[in-house]
């Protein structure tokens, strides 16, 4: 990874997450000027070497590249509308929490200002930045992606998903989505096993290699699902997914069973729709058309 | 690993889980009974060296050690209850798959007949005997895993969790649990990028790693459930853990909501019950307390 120095970037926003975003680039040897809206923040980055601006207009001036960071969708308009003249012909990187609907009106909001717009959704907490295993998905502007690559990589692992703006946000959100799901898997599994005097830590020794060896059907559910044939040899079939045992077992415990009858419904509606001997991958459309 | 060929062991049940496991043992060179109830299906084990039995109770006669891997709880007590005095000095090692009370039910069983009990709870399908990746959860008789450990270890990855004999049912239970919740969460996250035109196979692409690295968590979250204190710093409160954004991105994607809602009913109680600054751990809470 190579630094332009003579690249000049604004951070726009001074939370956890700004900081850690704006500190990378400040190591890096970027000229980072950061502004936030509550002052003394950009402190510890002066400190380190970067360049605080008392208004967000003057941190736009100073730079070609600006990086938005701030509590929400609300929050860059509020900051950004009195400032769309200043921002005509830069660029503007926006990794601020919003929904996909959020982002594609950002986009928009940008391209009539003259605005290049990148939208960016992290998947890593603040002291994760810059480290292994911190990864963030931008979605916008290609060429502001290609451009700017060297110094997005700093954050973590890159990944560009297309010119929607709104994708980004919406693999964010679905993969979190994903991650709460399991989530509540595991402290299901965890519920199931306490009453039988097993810890949460013995169990975890068990489900963390047992869960992330199960990822490795995703491949196969996408495969049926891509294919569009839920029949095709070699599935389990939605009638042999029968989760009733699982559900005794967890009322036989004592403990709620709300966190498997969402599967089991899942499962049903198919079931009742006649299509019991078609694979488990089906239980997607139970998902797509909501009852 | 060893074999030990003077050991004789009879495999009662020749469904695909029931021969892959006496594949793996007549393929070690065991002296192999094989039977099933209906006939025909110890052709192939024959072949490859395995003795066919014309009864149950010719097949317990055949062997000190007992393998049971038949349909269900009740097949075991029908196959057996006639050949309790046979089972008598014996070793009975039950995998078919029951749930904890019914393993509890047969341990009992097997105590009163005299004969020594282990049960065990396959996390593999057929194919995956024999292979990396299968794991076989045990508990009951630890003399019984222990003797014949070697054995055991051919079929995959033993583990043994303590005497109570509903134990390994349980831990299976549970870890299936967290599988099919974990394969819902994956469901979803494939059908709200759909409507953008994103492909089952390109978000499993993204959700693999993301789900795997989150398994990182369960560590964390069973650090703080076993501590017993849900304030402790560094975690992400309930407060902070809104599924707000992803049932409203999920709801713009014109898809069902139900399995997301599932995880913040959780959150929201123990919200509700006053804990919104504490950890994200604390759902096991609404879990292990039905509503």
């Amino acid at each position: 990874m190579t630094t332009d120095s003579s690249v000049q970037v604004s951070v726009l926003g001074l939370g956890a997450m700004g900081s850690a975003l704006a500190g990378a680039l400040v190591k890096a040897g970027y000229a980072t000027t950061c502004w936030n809206r509550s002052p003394g923040k950009a402190d510890g980055l002066v400190a380190q070497g970067a360049k605080a601006a008392d208004t967000a207009g003057d941190a736009v001036r100073a730079s070609r590249l600006v990086i938005a960071c701030l509590l929400d969708h609300a929050s860059v308009h509020e900051v950004l509308d009195p400032l769309s003249d200043e921002l005509a012909g830069r660029t503007l990187v926006n990794v601020t929490t919003t929904s996909p609907a959020q982002s594609r009106e950002l986009a928009d909001w940008a391209a009539q200002a003259g605005v290049a717009y990148l939208d960016g959704g992290i998947m890593a907490v603040p002291h994760m930045i810059g480290q292994p295993g911190a990864s963030i998905l931008y979605s916008g502007s290609a060429d502001v992606f290609h451009q700017y690559r060297p110094l997005l990589d700093l954050w973590g692992t890159s990944t560009y998903f297309g010119e929607d703006a709104g994708l980004a946000s919406l693999y964010d959100l679905a993969l979190l989505a994903g991650m709460y799901v399991m989530f509540a898997g595991f402290m299901h599994g965890a519920a199931m096993v306490a009453p039988a005097g097993v810890t949460a830590g013995e169990f975890a020794a068990e489900a963390t290699p047992w869960l992330t060896a199960m990822t490795g059907a995703f491949q196969g559910f996408a495969a049926v699902i891509d294919g569009g044939d839920y029949t095709v040899e070699g599935q389990q079939s939605l009638q042999f997914s029968s989760l009733s045992d699982l559900l005794a077992a967890s009322s036989d415990q004592g403990i709620s069973t709300e966190v498997v009858t969402m599967v089991q419904r899942l499962i049903q509606r198919q079931i009742d729709a006649g299509h019991g001997e078609e694979g488990f991958a089906r239980i997607i459309e139970s998902i797509k058309q909501p009852g």
